[in-house]
């Protein structure tokens, strides 16, 4: 592929979806691409697969960090903080650092109000791209394409930084790029994101559901237990510093289902029926 | 593909379920293969498709019925057992019919009942399979390769005609068949296909799902919403007819959802943690 991109970067975390901006940035960046890991095993073998040019351990992210004109933060959301804490005269002047977090709460006010006037500038940043696996083996550029990108700029923000990451992310494949402030994201990620895995773990932690139903299972299941193979650390974060706005989506949620309890308990096709309508429509708007 | 079967088929209904089976039976069988359905131009796509030899309108179901060995039944269910009636006198003498429900409630045993002492042996099949799209034009014999099938036989069934269904479901690409009593399979598949499909219907209609959140979402929020394109008379039936197992599945969902619910509500981290372990060691199980 030809590379349409010269920037140094540095990838904080290269875990699956470190490794996979990594992979990514290797196929369409002629400069340097640097990567920070606590796991040496994880730094060599990302060398081996040369998706990075070198890997550096926790206590020296600040050699890559001083060179890179992008740096990428791929961790939990309290590490991010911390790196960026560590290394708030490292970053190169102009240097743009982004997260990848599925969660903002107020972690960009602090990380903004850490960096205060020094000279990189921080931007919120969630690719939707996943896999119910995690770690640096199941890392794969093709994760995001055609994939939803969300941006969450503050008013700290200069427009030339956020036009150039929306450009940035486009060249990796992600698709469409919405932008939104990172309250307003967490709102409706708590209905696209955390109720469906709420849903997947309900499902698996129903009764009824064990060993004995495996080969009765079809398709339908199969997909909406799929994410309950859930990191449980990374998620009992994300659910805890989301607190409210998925309390109201399983709210929401609860009071949909019960609807249908309701109209199968009365025998009410019609109610059913038009439940049935309204979902398939519905279905069909956001395909 | 080697024709490692001779018999001659009548399948009743070529929609997605019906044409899949005919698609599929087409390649390995030399007998024929004939077609019933109430719409012309199914039959004639069908023809044109080549996976029927010839087809034929509900009134003239009795002349390809009289030739059958083998009788596949893929309408809804009020339809089938109307159909067993009207050529209850039609059928070859030990030739063998099937359905291919996803409930059979006391369907078998009215089937059984009508056919009493006659020469055909009803025997309940349901194959695991499925998309989201209904009718001919979505069949394919790919949609039952390595999915499972569940046999319902009564104690009217002979040994034999378990077996011979069995090695027959084999050929066409099912790979796990479980034998059950129908009460046993409804009590199942209500927590293995009618849960997940009451769920993908209440996280659509939930408040907060709509155009908005289109950008936003992930491979969670897809795949757990994909069979909420529905056919609300179909499966409007399905749930009715499996009302008390139904009801027991969604109460006990409830319960586990209500658990998370309550976990992140306290803050309950240690709790969290612990329900989104045992989902994601029993998904692991189950996979």
């Amino acid at each position: 592929m030809q590379k349409i991109l010269d920037i140094d970067i540095t990838i904080i975390g290269l875990g699956l979806i470190g490794g996979s901006y990594a992979m990514a940035f290797k196929e369409i960046n002629s400069g340097h691409i640097w990567g920070v890991d606590t796991n040496e095993n994880t730094l060599k073998k990302a060398a081996n697969m040369k998706i990075i040019d070198e890997g550096y351990g926790d206590f020296s992210a600040h050699i890559p960090i001083k060179k890179s004109d992008l740096v990428i933060i791929a961790v939990y959301p309290q590490a991010a903080v911390k790196i960026i804490k560590n290394n708030v005269k490292n970053f190169k002047k102009g240097a743009i650092i982004t997260d990848v977090l599925g969660i903002k709460g107020n972690n960009i006010d602090v990380i903004q109000e850490i960096l205060g006037e020094h000279n990189a500038e921080f931007i919120g940043g969630h690719p939707m791209a996943g896999k119910e696996s995690s770690g640096l083996e199941y890392a794969s550029k093709d994760i995001f394409n055609g994939a939803n990108y969300v941006l969450t700029p503050t008013k700290k923000n200069k427009k030339h930084t956020v036009d150039y990451m929306e450009d940035l992310i486009r060249k990796i494949g992600f698709k469409n790029i919405s932008i939104v402030t990172p309250e307003k994201h967490d709102e409706l990620i708590a209905v696209t994101s955390q109720l469906p895995h709420a849903i997947a773990l309900s499902l698996m932690n129903s009764k009824g559901v064990d060993k004995s139903i495996k080969n009765f299972i079809g398709g339908s299941f199969k997909d909406e237990s799929r994410v309950a193979k859930i990191n449980p650390e990374l998620w009992c974060e994300l659910f805890m510093s989301n607190k409210k706005f998925l309390l109201k989506a399983i709210c929401d949620f609860q009071e949909s289902i019960a609807d249908i309890k309701a109209a199968v308990e009365s025998e009410d096709c019609e109610r059913l029926k038009t439940i049935m309508k309204n979902a398939s429509l519905k279905k069909g708007e956001l395909n």
